[in-house]
């Protein structure tokens, strides 16, 4: 006899929660976890970070790219990758489930224990959520995490500091290319779409080195953050296409994956010059490559990508806007 | 001359942040507002909430049925009274809009906006967001707020204990129905629908003075959160339906609007009997109706709604699952 998955309607939001609910651990600081009307937490730091982000069926993934699971991971990774950014901790968070009524019950409780999991692989823990009926299936999470003394934001960057980028790019675009022609598609590449890279102890060592002057995450695209790093900053920026990292696949699928891809969720970071031998000596502690890529320019000199002689190559597309791109 | 509404597909993800951020303040706390990877944030207080809830076109709302601007601010004020239900104060949030790509770039705009209007209103603000395409509207609000000392849980309610409620029930439930005959419809239900209230002061009362011994909000609708109310005591109730607060036109309406309407946004506590007379003379500050409308009773009895001559009223609906109806 087989048994058809029971759907989230069937099963019902309170059902799904009484359910869900015990197999849900509490973690660091938390007072009260899921099932009352709020969270209460205790913080051990003033200063807090606060973001929040989403994934949303056919415009950051289709149906059979992830796993309910995996699904539930990438959903606080790229939540933590913006923690990341500024140098802090995650801690806690909250999800908002949107699910067709015929999902099935049992894929909304993998994704909530994909978040929770991947909240506790980094000290983190997940503290409530909500569920709704919506068309589509889509997974957004806030999260608290705890701020470093002096958070790295977008805009200190100055004309001459050195830009640098964590691990390599392009990767995660070459594995949405690969899923859109074969949602069963696997290798380096897909995984890396599935499982973005976490830089938490380089971003802390970042900002609390105070050496750098600005960072942000790429999630967008090298060009389109390094836009908004530049934007904040009100400086220009001038990247050496041969130093962007990347591997050979990516190289050979295009660099302008690397370049305007997007789903990296590495961090790019802007360091000035006289701190460069100090900044690459303690990149050895980052866990990852730690690449310098070019460097900040005057404002007016815009953003440029030039080749190894120094002449411009010109970017076909900018970075990743969710109203002017789907994946696949 | 005529001109279309711009559409968000037109202005595109970062021209309309572009246009927003400016016109958003920073608050209390908000050491940097939206615009950056996180908000940074700094607490006076150890101990806070968090909580996430979503505003859903189709599931919680139909097109015409709130402004933009209206539709920001509900979505600010469910959340905090979940706020409210612990007797704590709303501090920071960010928001996740969902849009499709034809919806108005200046409505969306108005989404944001109501929601920063509505926690400045009471003291709180909106550090950041998140925008994506989805098939429908959707306005998800994440809270962050300070916790009281004790904050006020649904799970400490004892067999005895009286049953109150805060102002009256059913309003917004008969506005949806007019709402659903006539999306152009006016009057008090209809605007109740459109600003539920927002219990703070009576939430953070009756968890300074320390007499209650567990609270909900009535998002549900009153018998489905007594319910969550009761299983997390793990107590029965019984409630007098002639005590139960509505207003004339809610009772010639039918009184099960007040029972299993949903949308109400009040506060459901228990106190214990001896109390009684203590916190209603509390409940003078309270800026609203206070009123007893049942006791708590051992978990064996159930929930009942039984009528002034003590028979048991049958329940045709036990709440609000947005898995199982739509509104109109």
């Amino acid at each position: 006899m087989s048994r058809r998955a029971r759907t989230i309607a069937e099963v019902g939001e309170f059902g799904f929660l009484a359910r869900l609910l015990p197999t849900l651990r509490d973690g660091r600081g938390v007072i009260l976890g899921p099932g009352d009307d709020c969270a209460v937490v205790q913080s051990d730091a003033a200063r807090l970070l606060f973001t929040v982000d989403a994934l949303v069926e056919r415009v950051h993934f289709r149906a059979g790219w992830l796993t309910p699971r995996q699904l539930g991971r990438k959903a606080f990774l790229v939540n933590a990758s913006d923690i990341a950014a500024m140098g802090g901790a995650p801690r806690w968070c909250v999800v908002h489930l949107a699910a067709p009524p015929q999902a099935p019950s049992a894929d909304l409780s993998a994704i909530c224990r994909g978040i929770a999991a991947a909240a506790a692989g980094v000290g983190a823990s997940l503290v409530g959520g909500n569920l709704s009926r919506a068309r589509e299936l889509s997974v957004t999470v806030a999260l608290v995490g705890v701020a470093p003394r002096r958070p790295l934001t977008r805009s200190g960057a100055r004309p001459g500091d050195l830009l640098y980028v964590t691990g390599a790019l392009g990767e995660a675009a070459l594995g949405v290319r690969a899923l859109a022609r074969d949602r069963t598609a696997g290798g380096p590449a897909v995984r890396r779409f599935r499982t973005p890279p976490l830089r938490l102890r380089a971003g802390a060592l970042l900002a609390r080195c105070g050496w750098a002057s600005a960072m942000i995450d790429v999630s967008d695209g090298l060009v389109a953050d390094l836009g908004h790093l530049c934007a904040a900053s009100r400086v220009g920026a001038r990247v050496v296409l041969e130093r962007v990292p990347c591997s050979p696949r990516v190289h050979r699928a295009g660099v302008s994956l690397a370049l305007t891809g997007g789903e990296d969720y590495e961090l790019l970071c802007a360091v000035p010059a006289r701190h460069r031998r100090r900044v690459e000596r303690l990149a050895t502690r980052f866990g990852c490559p730690f690449t310098c890529i070019g460097e900040c320019r005057p404002a007016r000199d815009g953003l440029q990508v030039v080749g190894a002689t120094g002449a411009a190559v010109s970017l076909s597309a900018t970075g990743h806007d969710h109203f002017a791109r789907r994946p696949g």
